[in-house]
């Protein structure tokens, strides 16, 4: 393995520029995106991120998933492809940078390599996950999982949006179904730029997040059922105030989470009362718990102590109270090798770095499943995610982007 | 004024099958009816209620706001009329008897009194006030309230339900304005019979509530502002968790209330999280805190703290917090004569009794400004109201119409 040259560095102006150029297909209302995964606009952003790589002289795949893969060719036949990438759909009320920093970082690199006439031992492949927001076809990260071998590709085409059309209709639908087999490809390893869609780097004050785990999470949905009854007229100690049997639920959450603190993290942030009448007390409350930890046993201590101090405040207050795990998975060790790739290039590059572990789900984290895996973060104005109002700096962008190159590149080897 | 003798009684029976009637009409889905106000369910009801008040050989006066007034003439032609009802209109998931066993109560008096050719000094006058519940046009009580001189007609016809149709084009549409001047009538007394909606009498044993008060109530629409962000990336310490925050009020509202045992209460019934989906912190919380008291000074005390506490919890957490009152009404205290004839009636026929203060917002309460008003309630089963399987027995009706027949009479006075 040859290590690049600390100055080889993208263009941060081009990538910005492109990053300006995807964001005006599907606007959003609030200077965002709306371009949810399988709509026309979908389609547009494919098209055009197509464009961009065969201009980039690359070659397009695309699987039956609709993940699309531009192939920067190697010197060795044999050697298996470096891939690098994220995904382009975004949240109906999105940002520009969620995802598409990282597909259009991995372009970048392409572009980069080809400025610069360097060759590579293995091929490098920019790719497109088709949606991991799972805003409109649940579960998020729908696409790698397929590939990960965690989905199988007949559920995933069977999930179906709030109007009842299915994945695999749509995907059809707006012409980006492929004919390749999902997992089929044989990665030497993956790579995957990131904002943190967290504070952390920005209140540290550091250009770059090496991701080295990725948290693992756990919903258990609560239903606490009371008696619907009148605000009025319904003495204090004869009710059965589902609503303040949440309240106490939410607080032990809190305690909980704290517990385990620094890495472990706990909030409902969905929420349903009922009647939601104004003087009805509460009947039922429907709420679900998001516990996250690196830690798989840290989860379950925490799962555990939910049902056992919510079950508790339930039978004191007289209230009924259900628990169903509706989601979740483990926690993601990410690979060594890679890992260590992504800290050596920002520590070459003069980019300031820490350690960091992803609280949200990725395609890398599933695809890590199958391959070598390693993830690049850049800071976000407040943490702020999932929100029109989500913020980059170019400078950021660009420091992201040239970690990510170094770390891809040097595992892919440069040919001299 | 003659007293009168304790077996004079309604027929239980014929008021019971005159509820089961009214109910075949806006049934709901679970047994309990919809026949919400000034819909064509609505004005079948009252054809019924018409006919049935003519059968018994009464006219009919109709109002501006649609409220029905069927008289049963007096022998003095100078004596203002004594006046008995409620309303027939109902929830869009509301029980067979919320109301409507006060008006068909007050039909079954004059039943009674033809029944048995007694003749009474004052008219009496069987009401059924239009729109008690509020559910499609806010607020409740509202013809009630312009007949009391609360609301302007005018601000009532612009009442707008969920399809922005107005009250007063509905109200003619379905042919039940009258001409009548709203509040021009002038009232000896008004007498209210109503299902007590609360579990007060059922747990005591008690045949009869003898309402003294009405409880005074305000609602404050509390906003709790954080920051929506990622339930895993967002490390513990540094989340605006707006959900938390609220959860932590709803339990200040609780000890706020039962810090004014016993006749306080406090609860919070609707409830609306912002962007309420699992995997992002609250960053907003909108609730209404509902306080009631029959003491203004406890409303106003509970009012402030509520303001206190829960602006102190916003500033510890980091949170914004904006309070607004969005409804409310004083205590009402019943006419002491009026009550005084509800409990002697009780007493006097053999029937338990307790005083109670009524929860809920009523027409008595409204009426209580203009004219010398009480109330008379009967248990219902589990206290439920506001539902389809709200019940009673017919025992308790006919209990509850024997004490309002008394009570109306002894005040209409018998003439021998």
């Amino acid at each position: 393995m040859t290590t690049p040259v600390s100055n080889l560095r993208i263009n941060g102006d081009r990538l910005w520029d492109s990053l300006m150029d995807m964001a005006k297909i599907g606007p959003g209302v609030a200077g965002g995106n709306n371009r949810q995964t399988l709509t026309d606009e979908d389609a547009e952003g494919r098209a055009l991120f197509q464009q961009w790589c065969e201009n980039a002289d690359c070659s397009m795949g695309l699987d039956q998933m609709g993940n699309m893969f531009a192939r920067r060719e190697g010197t060795d036949p044999d050697a298996l492809p470096v891939y690098v990438g994220s995904h382009l759909d975004t949240q109906p009320t999105g940002g520009k940078y969620d995802g598409i920093l990282g597909v259009l970082g991995g372009l970048e690199i392409l572009r980069t390599l080809n400025d610069m006439d360097i060759k590579t031992k293995h091929p490098i492949v920019a790719t497109n996950w088709t949606n991991e927001e799972g805003t409109r076809f649940a579960p998020a990260m729908l696409a790698s999982g397929v590939f990960g071998g965690v989905h199988t590709q007949e559920w995933a085409y069977d999930r179906e949006d709030a109007e009842g059309k299915k994945f695999g209709d749509e995907l059809a639908r707006i012409g980006w179904q492929g004919d390749e087999e999902v997992g089929a490809r044989k990665m030497h390893a993956f790579f995957e730029l990131h904002i943190e869609q967290g504070p952390i780097l920005e209140a540290e004050g550091k250009d770059i997040g090496v991701v080295t785990h990725g948290q693992g999470l756990s919903w258990t949905e609560v239903t606490i059922t009371g008696r619907d009854s009148h605000t009025g007229s319904t003495p204090m100690l004869m009710r059965k105030n589902a609503g303040l049997g949440m309240a106490r639920v939410l607080e032990a959450v809190e305690q909980i989470a704290l517990s385990h603190a620094p890495h472990a993290v706990g909030a409902a942030g969905h929420i349903d009362i009922y009647p939601n009448s104004r003087n009805v007390i509460p009947g039922k409350a429907v709420f679900t718990v998001d516990f996250r930890s690196p830690d798989l046993s840290v989860i379950k201590d925490m799962e555990n102590k939910l049902r056992e101090v919510a079950s508790a405040i339930a039978g004191q207050m007289g209230l009924g109270i259900t628990f169903e795990k509706t989601g979740g998975f483990d926690p993601v060790e990410f690979d060594e090798g890679c890992v260590t790739a992504v800290r050596n290039a920002a520590e070459r590059m003069g980019y300031s770095h820490m350690n960091l572990i992803s609280g949200a789900g990725h395609d890398a984290c599933w695809i890590n499943g199958v391959a070598p895996t390693a993830m690049v973060m850049c800071p976000c104005v407040g943490g702020l995610s999932h929100n029109e109002a989500e913020d980059i700096s170019k400078e950021w962008a660009t420091a992201g982007a040239d970690v990510l190159m170094q770390a891809v590149v040097e595992t892919a080897e440069i040919v001299e």
